[in-house]
């Protein structure tokens, strides 16, 4: 590891340098006024993964390409498949940045450019890795699958085909994706799981036409009435969730996580100022943390009944209904808690309307076990980088790929994440540590020789 | 009273001629296309005024308008406030009609064209019972003042602003509108009471902009979900109303009059065909007849917050809203039960969102007492017009010019209706039977000699 980490010291300019080269692509992928920037990007990347001593190539989609490198070596007991996406967000409102967004602009230990967090500058970080390994011994402790795709910042799914149709050819033993952020400012984090989700629709009819209340009202269920009272229902006074056997299958916070997440610092006027929120709310005796990363929730994403619009139309509606998702933990599934859901609804109805549930699917939770050779590594890895211990995490959310490497591939993904929460991804004077960007490689490079030793 | 009722007998085919030719002017309010027939239709009512008698005249408004005709003896003891409307819904869609709207078809007993039955051929009714009464004995036995607006199809308030300066020369002892139905086929219905009105808005607001409701999800109150709590927790199980004090002033549903509505029939597959519901439901304890006509009802009118649109969107949704109209019954005041509601809102709503009611007014319940002389002449009037007892009914709704004269003027309100709930008001193919225009004459003929007779 010595050599390795030399070279890493000793490039620390060159790679600042690449990561200058790699922001000058104006690569938006929901701009096709950009799809030259996007082609031009995927080139360099592949280029870059040859360079390293990948063997690598531009897979066209119906979207935009995929770049796709591999490097293998039969004594290695382990495989990696390496996530990332070269395409960025679109720069609107442009007057906002101080700097023209695809000219990277840096200030002390700051580089500013669209896509310098999300994911140029975090993807790179792997490449890097793996650069120093064959750079210097010629060898890699482990084999890389690298996927770096061009279509994350849209809705476009060509990447979930292109697993599907290269299941054989992605074999590998785990995922790792740096495409999220550290808990706070010299703070790395280890992200181990995302919540699933199950969503559904609920539909109620009444009248058959939107009534006169004055007339009708009284005599008949009014929808949106009902609709609340289901809606209502979902939760008892405490915030548990009350469908029926809803909870069967919930993994418990466990001790070590509690505490981890305990030692975590939750600043309540920080988290109300961000969510602009006038009091924290949820279930009773769990904390935030435990809430939003470890325990499920039913939320109505929307509802709607009888009239919107300005002033007042005296009306028993004729319709209404609501949109739910359901965020998930271990070990529930999706379909079997929205069978949970429809029956808890159709139980919960007013027999005097017609209520129908129409479930859309949804995605299950996702975790990275305590035990797994992952989520040690990346313990190990982030200490030597940082200098510090990383805190334990969940998301709330999920993402979207992470569950096609689990389906399609029978994958885990640890989300080794090295940005800040207030990088500006999304939004103007999006910028990136180069401080961290530097500790990144050599965590990454630490995590490669520690997902390598015989397990 | 002989010659009076010769009179209309005699005159039976002459009053048929006279509603034709107040049929024949377009006399539709909602488009100016329709002006001159306005115009001219105002005119028409002036001069019928006029020649039977009355001092009458076309009083200009920012809108259409007013016909206002009075006659009086000073040896009369009661004057009655004639209320009706010369102006007619719109005739689209035209190619449903079979006959062509303003040119009256007679079938039998029955007569076909717009307005027929909404309202000119109803408060003809009252202006030829006075003319047999001034064209026979050159008498009558009430003072009255008559009112035939134009904008009753309307938005416009203009015959508001008529009544507001014309206090005194309006003052009457009650007042007496044909526009509402009988209760059925050869039932004539004395409508008594109409239920007043309280309206308000609820609008809920959690975070300061939607949230990702994965990230956010299970931290923070969903004002959705708490809008839907709010709007469930409104009544009981047995929909009961469930805000403090709702019912203080509710008068209870007398027991004369839960024998009066009990003896109307109510056929159930009929009223779930009327309005498309499936099944009855409301308030437990009471029939519907009883719900929608002498119980209060807090409808919500509309509900929303979040996604509405198609598919589906994963947020915490910033803001939540509700529109709540209750119908109310004497002795309920609007003002004090918007207090209430407030009040209940504030007390129901999770303290981790910021709530606001706005309240938007609302009108008193209006209702006839059984005491009153419009009851006992407008009961011994139909049952010699009609040859039958009449039944006794409320309306749920709130019929706006009634409360302004209750407002304004004090003066409570007899519905007499003619129509019959079939007779397509506002649809195509309005009619009205000649039979009951017939016996509406007989009827409020009566009814001016019950008024007259020293109470």
């Amino acid at each position: 590891m010595k050599d390795v980490l030399d070279y890493i010291e000793k490039n620390k300019q060159a790679f600042v340098d690449e990561l200058v080269a790699l922001l000058r692509f104006p690569s938006v992928s929901a701009d096709s006024a950009y799809n030259e920037g996007i082609a031009a990007c995927a080139e360099h990347v592949r280029a870059k993964l040859v360079s390293i001593g990948l063997s690598a190539e531009v897979v066209e989609t119906a979207g935009h390409p995929i770049v796709y490198g591999e490097w293998s070596n039969p004594a290695n007991s382990r495989t990696l498949l390496i996530y990332g996406h070269y395409d960025v967000q679109p720069v609107d409102p442009l007057e906002l940045w101080d700097h023209p967004p695809f000219e990277p602009h840096i200030d002390g230990e700051t580089i500013y450019a669209r896509g310098a967090a999300d994911d140029k500058g975090q993807f790179l970080i792997h490449l890097l890795a793996v650069e120093a390994f064959l750079k210097t011994g010629g060898n890699l402790p482990v084999n890389v699958k690298v996927v770096i795709e061009g279509e994350e910042e849209t809705a476009a799914d060509n990447l979930e085909g292109f697993i599907k149709q290269n299941r054989e050819r992605l074999k590998a033993d785990g995922v790792v994706v740096s495409d999220t952020a550290m808990f706070d400012h010299g703070v790395p984090a280890i992200t181990y799981g995302l919540r699933g989700i199950a969503a559904a629709e609920i539909s109620l009819s009444g009248p058959g036409r939107d009534l006169h209340s004055g007339s009708f009202g009284g005599g008949i269920a009014n929808p949106a009435t009902e609709m609340a009272r289901i809606a209502a229902a979902l939760h008892d006074e405490d915030y548990h969730i009350a469908i029926d056997g809803f909870y069967d299958d919930v993994e418990p916070v466990a001790d070590w996580e509690r505490d981890a997440f305990g030692v975590l610092k939750f600043d309540e006027g920080d988290y109300l100022k961000k969510t602009g929120a006038i009091a924290l709310q949820g279930e009773a005796g769990y904390t935030t943390f435990e809430r939003v990363w470890a325990r499920p929730t039913c939320e109505v994403n929307g509802i709607y009944g009888g009239y919107a619009g300005g002033g007042g139309k005296t009306i028993v509606p004729a319709k209404a209904g609501c949109k739910v998702t359901m965020r998930l933990v271990p070990n529930q599934d999706p379909e079997d808690i929205l069978r949970k859901f429809e029956s808890f609804v159709l139980k919960t109805a007013s027999p005097a309307v017609t209520v129908e549930v129409v479930s859309q699917g949804g995605a299950k939770p996702a975790i990275v076990s305590r035990d797994s050779f992952l989520m040690a590594a990346g313990t190990a890895a982030l200490e030597r980088g940082f200098g510090r211990e990383p805190v334990y995490m969940r998301e709330g959310g999920s993402i979207p790929i992470v569950n096609v490497f689990k389906e399609e591939l029978g994958l885990d993904t640890l989300l080794l994440g090295f940005a800040q929460h207030d990088d500006n991804i999304h939004s103007p004077n999006e910028k990136f540590s180069l401080a961290d960007f530097h500790r990144g490689i050599v965590t990454v490079a630490h995590f490669f020789d520690e997902v390598g030793r015989p397990g």
